[in-house]
This record gives C-alpha cells, structure tokens and sequence, in this order.
C-alpha cells in the first residue's frame, strides 16, 4: 500500500503520517535509503592519525571508520568473525589493531585477520577478515555506503562540489567541538525542518541574525511583508559575487535534490548584517581563518546532500550536521564545528560563542520536530499545503519517494 | 477469534487474559470504544473563562476542549492543518488564539484559521480550519464523542441525569484539586475494579468508614455475617429516602447500564456513620455546602457511565473520576474534587483532609488492578466466578462486548 | 523457516542471528523450552522451613514454590483463581496460607481453596484450588517443569547424579550469599559463554588462577603454547582421582549433554593452585568443610545440565548458577553460595573473599555476553567456526535444537 501512496504522492503536500511512525517502513527505509544509498558519517578532521577510529551506528548495524597506516580511511563492519561480538565498543578512540575483546581475536586496520588461537584445521583465516564497507572522502567529508555495490554518482558528485569546497581546506580543519542532540521525531521531519526557513523568523531569533528571512523565494514570490529585506539581500549577494569572483570561488548555484542518487544543493549565500559569521553582528567568530582566503565576508557556502546533510562553510569555520536514524520516531543530529588546525580556544576563539548560534538553533528545532512527530501520529493529521519557501521539502520527499520506489522495484 | 470470544461469552466470568493485554485489541478498542462511544474528559468547572483550554489525549490523538468567547465549550483535533505539529502541549492553559509554534499559523477559539503567511494561491483558509470534535456538557460534565456521526442516546441520557445531578450546580463549582494516577493496568481493569465492593472490606479501610459493605447485594443475598451491617445500612437508607423527598431530589436508582451506548447507573445512596461525606466520622469536609439545599445529611449521589466514569455528589463537595487509556496496560485514573465557587481553603476546607479518603482508596485501588493486570498475563491465568456483589463488573463486560460486537459488525 | 534453519544447522557454527533476537522465536522458545523441558528454579536451602516460600518469573508465568507443613516442597502458579491478581509479589517471604490480597481468597500451602467469601450457589471451592506445577528435588536442587506431561527421564538423572552430588549434603547447607544479575543478552548466549573457558585467559583473570587453561581440550588437541599447563593440569588430575577414590567419591565423567531431554554433565575437576577452592591461592575459603569428608583438595565436582545451570561443589562450599530469560535479549543470572549450616559469617568465612572470584567473573561474562548480543543482532553477522574446546557450546546448540524440533513436531 505505501508503495502506491508514494507513487501517487501529491507534490506540494507532506506524506500521511505513517510514513513517520510505521515501524515496518522504517525498517524497508533503513534497507532501502540508508542500506543502499551514500550517506556522510564524518568528517576526516575527526579521524587525523593513523589508528584514529570512530563507530558509526545505523539501525541495528555498527561500522568501524578507522585510518590505516598508509593514512588512508577504511570502513568494516562492527563485528567479530568468530562469535559475532562487537569489536569496538567506544564511540572513538585510537588502536593499534583491532581486537576483539571477548576470544582475542585479532585484526589488522586493513581488516586482515592476524590472530585466531586453536582455529580448527580446514579453517583459512584468510577467508576470516573484517567485512569491508564502502567509504569515500570527498573534500574533508567522509560518506560511507554499506550496499555491496555502491551507486556510481558520487563520482560527479565530487567533481562538481570539489570546485567549491577544497579551497576551504576541511580535511585539514580541526575539531573545535561535536555536539550530538537525540531528536524525538523519525529522521524524515528532521531533515524536512531543515529544507525550509518558512519557520526561522518566528522560530529561531539567533539564527535570524544572519539568515535572511526570503530563504527558498524566487524573485517572484517575493510577499510585499519582506520587499525591504529582499533588496538588503540583493546588494549583499552582489557584493558577495564580487568578492567570491575575486578569489576564484564559484559561484553558481547548483541544485539537483532529486534525479541523481546523491541528491545535492551547492551555494554560495550571503548572510546578513556584516555577512562574516553566525554571530550576533555577523563578524567571524574565529580571528585564524579557516583558508588562507585572506577575505572574512564570505558568506555561506551552503551543501544539502540526501538523505541527511546540511553544512555551511564560512570564511572562519564550517559548522557540518548530520543525522542518523535511531529508531522510527528518535533521531541523531550531530553538530561538528570545524577550525583552522592552528586556531586556538581561548585565543583565537570562544568555544561558547562559537556554537552558540547552531546549538540554539538546534534546540529550537528539536522541539519543533518533537511536535511535529506527536502530531503526525494524530489520526486526525491530514497533510497540509508546503508554502511556496518550503519548496526544498518537497525536493527531499520526492527524492525520499523516487530512492524508495526504485528499492522495492517500482522506479521508472 | 476474539469477536468469537466477544459472543460466546460466558456470563459472570471475567474476560480471558488476552483481552487485558493485546496490542492489537486494544488499537481496536480505541477505535470501536473510545472512536465511537461518549466518554468524560472534564468537568466544566475546569474551564471557567472564554480562552480557558485543556488538552485531551485519548490514544495517538490529542484533543483541544477550550472555551470560546460565546462561553461555549468547543473541542478540536490538536493538529495544524499545515505540517501537523501539536498545537497546545500543556495539559491546560489560557489562549487569545491558538497559534502554532512552528509556522505560527493560527487559529480563533471557534477554529477557523486566521493567518497562515504565504499561503500557496488555489489554498482557501476557510478549508484550513481546525478539525472539530462532538462535544457535550451534562450539568457540568464534559463528554467528547470522536465519531463524526456520535450516538444519539446521550439525549436521553442528559434528560434522564439532569433532575438528579442540576440541583447540586457542579457547573458553577470549582475545583478544590485535581490529582492523576497512572495505573499500570488495562483501563477496563481500572473500571471492573471500580465496579465492585467486594474488595472494600478488605482493602480500603478508609472508605469502608463510609460506605456500607453490603454495596451491590440484593436483600436476598446479603450474608450472615453482614446482617447487622445491613439492618444499619436499611435505617440509613430510609432516612436519606425522607430528606431527599423533603427537599424534592429524585431518589429511585436508574441502571441502564448495559443496553444504551451511554450504558449508565445513577443512585443516590446513605453513607455510614454521620452520613454527610467521605470522612472519618462521616461528617462534611467542607463548610461552604455545595449547594444551597439546607442538609448535609444528603449521602452520596452515585453516577456510573460506561465506559470511563464514576462520581460521587455529597452536600459539601462532588468527587468525579475519569479514566482514560495510555497503553494496553497503563491507564490514566484522574481525580477531580468540586466544591462552592466561594469555599475558600485553610478556611471552609482542608485540602489534606478533603482528599484523604480517595487518594488512599486510589493508591489502595492502583495496586489491586496492577497485581491483577500481572496475574491475567500469565498464561496460567483461568477466569473464575464472580460472586453476586460484583454483578456490575459484569455488566460493564456486557456493555463492553455488546459494542465491540456492534462495531465489528456482529451487533443485533 | 526457522525451523529448517534449526534441522540444516551447521555443526560447528553458531546460530543465525535472529535466534538471539527475533521476539517471536523467544516466544516459541519459551512454549518449547521453558514450557516443557525440567529447569532449574532454586536450591533447597532457600526454603528451610515450612512456609518460606519463594516465586519463579518465566516469561509471563509465576510460580510459588513453597515447602509445606509436611516439609516437602511444592509449586503452583502464581494465579488467583477468582479475578487473575497475582498472589505473591515478594521474590520470597514465609506465610501461613497463600491469601490473595484483592478479595481475601485464601489458599492452603498444598493449594487448596480455605476460604472465598459469598461464592455463588453451584461453584465448588474444590474446583478452585491453584493450579499445580510438577517440582522435583534432586539432591538438594530444585527443578520445575511447567508441562502438564514433564518428560520421565528426570528419574535416570536422578540417580546418575546422586552418588557424586548426595556426598557433600547440599540439602543440609545454608546460603550464604544469593546474587542476581541481569546480562543484556539472550539466555542462550549466556549459556553458550558458560560452556566454555576458550575466553577463560583473557577474560577471567581471577578464575584463571583455579581453572587450568586447557578445559574443554583433548589429549590430542592441546595445543603446544599449553603443553606446560598441561603436564601441571595431568598431575593435579591424577592426585585427584587418588584422593577421591579413597573417599569412595565416583571421579569418572558422565556427559550425556545433547540427547536427553535433561541433558547433562557431570565431571570431578582439578582445580590449579593449591586445588582447594576458588581463592586466590587454591586455598579452602571456608573453614568449615561443606560436608565431613575429611579432605580439602577435592577439586570442584561440575554439573552442567541443559537449558539452565552450571555449579561447582568444591570441600568448602557450592556454587550454583542457573539462568532464566526476562526477555529476548535480557536475561537473569542467579548465582547462590552454599556452605555448611553451621559455618557462621566472619568466623568460619569472610562473605566478601567467597563470593570475590565469581562476581569478577560473572561481572566480566556478562560483558561478553552483551557486545555478543549487538554483534549478532548486526545484519552483517556471519556465524563463524567454533573452535576445539568450544565443543560444548555446540553440544548445547544441538540440544537445544533437538528439544525445538520435537516440540514444532520435527524430530525423529
């Protein structure tokens, strides 16, 4: 029956509201979005020697990402060949090998089996590594995918963001804090809540600041309320199109949420007051700069990627979100601010100030998301009009519905 | 099966286990009972002025009861027509209009919806509006009806409750206190317990100072032991019959409680001792009477409604009790203590004193049911005889089935 | 198709993931295990006296086990025969007569029905005692089967056990210390990490320095890293069997621990170090010997039997462990300290020092047994080769698998 309702969606309208809280459907999306589709886990800031590694869990699965000693990252899957344990249990950390704690089983990085006392004769522990998983870095952003054979598209994917993102230098950023918000709402709301900016005036007064309220209207749509702000937000676009020209920074806009696997929006985006940061006036947070650009008005260069990134890179930080599913009705943001790797607290910057925009914000639209779950498992739901502004909604759930419809072998 | 089971019932013996503990019977039974049936959520009393609101959950849906500015009581389904966030999370409140926190769409107290920014061209807001829900105020009880086409007996039901219950004016009551138990049971645990006395000897000695042990015994089948008891509990009743009269109050018993969709029993019955209210000694709790009927010696006014109520009206306060199901095997037992709008506590009354009686009975009442909902899990578990005094568990069992059956379609 | 899953079984291998943590083979295992097979619930010595009493949590059952006025212990289900509400909510106590707190039905220790108030004409109290449950003391362990029908072959056990068992008087002794844990895993994974000491090195710092490194190996399958232990564990064992057969104390193997439906082993084993008990040092914890049989260095006299238990009998005290499932992925471990009835707390032993080893040691499995449970819940869980001295894990997969098909009606 839902394949039918996602074939028949009615663009413009959200999906009924058991799309969010079927515990069935979110077991066919955890196969079918999350089981076969590229999806970012981390950032390579996180990940900076050889031994690093983090744990990534996904549904019932778990993927160690850990960096090999030709400092290159590897991905496995969480789990001993012998008797099945988790090998890694911490969130991150640094190890040599991997052992398993329970038998001592032993693996190198490259997930060869080292160690296995008393294997029975007949058993070849080459047959008996880590089961790899596969993993991609893109410009500092590590995607992982755990289908055995991997949609191709990241391929263009990268080359197309690579223009815009490398000169930013994040794969040799450093972390200057991670935040993890567990979401009391399934993973889609969260992700729909910040595809629009049609509740940031009355929802988030940090964050409006520096984000102009006609996010998501073409020129057309403009309403007569926000005429004197769209003109503020015209000349501060053009001379953000100057300066980016200037240094040899992309500009264009590139928009493609829905046809390709990889589903993306690039921009660059001017922000509001002095156009720099995420602060109260808009200067930068950070005095080192994240490059070495040697302009602070940057704005925001802005990546959407389905199913489940948003990050904004600025002239003095980036500040990179992602989500994973817990469970059909909890789901994790994680928060990671990134920094130039010689900028310094206390001197450079202020951690508090630094995350202060995005960890209010967050908050914010936690509960807005948390609302939204108990509402749309209300029986008496009925999926209203998206305005206009939130027509990147809609991009998300036709993407959802197209990734879907293909998985269970209904795509055109 | 279980509508089978529903049918064959056997007459004087409890249900068997998996009626108290599967999930899918009681998705049904909110959809066939609490769907379709009148039930109480409020006393009138709880909402005094126009803006005045409270929130109604009843399942996976919420419901908005609020006064309006024509002092009309109206009731909405909690959910923005946008995106379907929850509208109103406090459990109660004072509003102009409602407003949703996410898009700050917003709606009048009589639900149309006022302002909605941005709304797509082809949109009528006047099609926007909040989902009404049946509503209906009974001599200062408040019932809902989730069925758009509601049963029509409440009609009948008002006329026949409207002689026994106006002269005591709970609509003009307030609330002295308000208090909610959680039992962990299923709700109709919770209602068959309430529907009996047999366990009062035993387990409320609180109450039992009030109420006569021989409760639901016919003169025939009043024990040896108890006949003492019951030639008290004659003189009492006969006394009660005489001042009921002088002051005009209907006294004979009407139950009804298995045929109509409002199945119902209302009484009016002597309490022991000094007869007046739920102390100690018997006497009122509070100065200020209720009413202005000139006798405290007015025993109980007992009001049974399937499926969610019992109340007792005395001469110086009223105690209304309501359940409403969390979960198969959790169940929301809400207290409400009304007294005159001009009692004024430390003076008229003592809140502990007040409440004394029936938050001990509850406590006493809670535990019995969640030992219960254990022992009915178990697959050990046989339904055994009800003894002739719990002839109103079984009808409530009767009333019960009888609408399952009709909203299975098995109805006759 | 689970059942197929279970008559292909690779030998050798462990289960497929979802027979740790499907909820619906629990259930089938908690008919087909739990329902049918003996089980073991307690030890005598919790229930010396007439009266005490204590309760079985199996699933959704409870089961009163009480030793009545004739001193001979007996079982019911922990069911009210009037409404269901359970009888005894402590885990144990003493009572006169079992009296149901709801409505004062009063039951006799043997079960029958004393006293229920008002019966209606034509039901017979002799109709409504508790339901029995089968029970069984052998040698002062208590086992239970909830079968209508247990299975016979209890008796052959019974007297393979008793001339090893009956020696060091278990009926007699006192507890000294009962502790629970639960362990986040299937009860079956903590019985498979029961039935071997492969992970005994690594894991178990403590038990290392009683239980020789090569359990679980033959002669020709040691390995040549433990040729050493080896040679030491051959001496001790044959100091042993000397010492025992002095005593007239059987020393040969019995293993029987797949076909039975009471599978079991029973085995008299060195321990290293001194060879007295679980100390630090082989030392005896306890100065007064747990029987009078005049000698120290007995080693541990081990029982396995299937689904439940593992103890150790040693010259100073017994330990006895048994398992019950809470849930498919919880599972409750009871470990209970024996000594003799005389052995008084401080002067003949320091409660702290004998219960040091095991709880590291149940501490340190119930780790184990939990990074397990999330491995195999992993869909990229491969089961891999047991090695040599984990054939007990698989003799107990086999039994397990055995009893499971006879009980879907597969077996041969």
């Amino acid at each position: 029956m839902f394949a039918s309702q996602l074939r028949d969606r009615v663009v413009g309208r959200p999906l009924p509201g058991h799309f969010y809280t079927d515990p069935e459907i979110h077991e066919i999306e955890l196969d079918l979005i999350f089981g076969r589709q590229w999806f970012l886990v981390a950032t390579e800031a996180e990940l900076p020697e050889s031994g690093d590694y983090l744990t990534v869990d996904v549904g019932r699965r778990s993927v160690i990402v850990i960096r090999d000693d030709d400092d290159e990252l590897r991905a496995f899957h969480n789990v001993c060949r012998h008797r099945g344990a988790r090998l890694l249990t911490d969130a991150r950390g640094f190890v040599g090998n991997v052992v398993c704690s329970y038998h001592s089983w032993t693996y190198a990085p490259d997930g060869r089996l080292l160690h296995a006392p008393d294997l029975p004769v007949g058993e070849d522990p080459a047959c008996l590594g880590l089961r790899p998983v596969a993993i991609r870095c893109v410009a500092g952003l590590v995607y992982l995918c755990l289908a055995t054979d991997p949609p191709g598209d990241i391929d263009s994917f990268a080359s197309r963001l690579l223009p815009y993102l490398a000169p930013h230098r994040l794969a040799e950023a450093k972390v200057a804090a991670q935040i993890d918000l567990v979401d009391e709402a399934n993973w889609k709301l969260v992700m729909e809540n910040n595809r629009e900016c049609y509740h940031c005036a009355g929802g988030h007064p940090e964050l409006s600041r520096s984000f102009f309220p006609t996010y998501g209207l073409q020129e057309d749509e403009v309403p007569e309320r926000l005429l004197t702000d769209h003109e503020r937000f015209l000349r501060a676009e053009a001379d953000l199109h100057e300066r980016s020209t200037a240094l040899g920074l992309p500009f264009a806009v590139i928009e493609d949420l829905v046809k390709p696997n990889l589903g993306h929006r690039i921009a660059r985006e001017a922000l509001d007051g002095a156009g720099e940061s995420f602060s109260m006036d808009g200067r930068v947070l950070v005095k080192r700069p994240l490059a070495d650009l040697r302009e602070a008005r940057l704005g925001r260069l802005s990546l959407h990627t389905q199913p489940n990134v948003w990050l904004h890179v600025l002239s003095d930080h980036a500040v990179v979100f992602h989500t994973l599913p817990l469970a059909v009705d909890r789901t994790l943001v994680r928060t990671t601010w990134l920094v130039h790797a010689d900028a310094e607290e206390g001197r450079d910057y202020d951690l508090e100030e630094l995350t202060h925009v995005w960890n209010r914000t967050n908050v914010q639209d936690s509960r807005f998301v948390a609302i939204t779950q108990a509402g749309v498992t209300d029986p008496a739901y009925i999926p209203g009009p998206y305005t206009v502004s939130e027509y990147q909604v809609d991009d998300f759930l036709s993407w959802y519905a197209a990734r879907m419809l293909e998985g269970l072998g209904h795509g055109d």
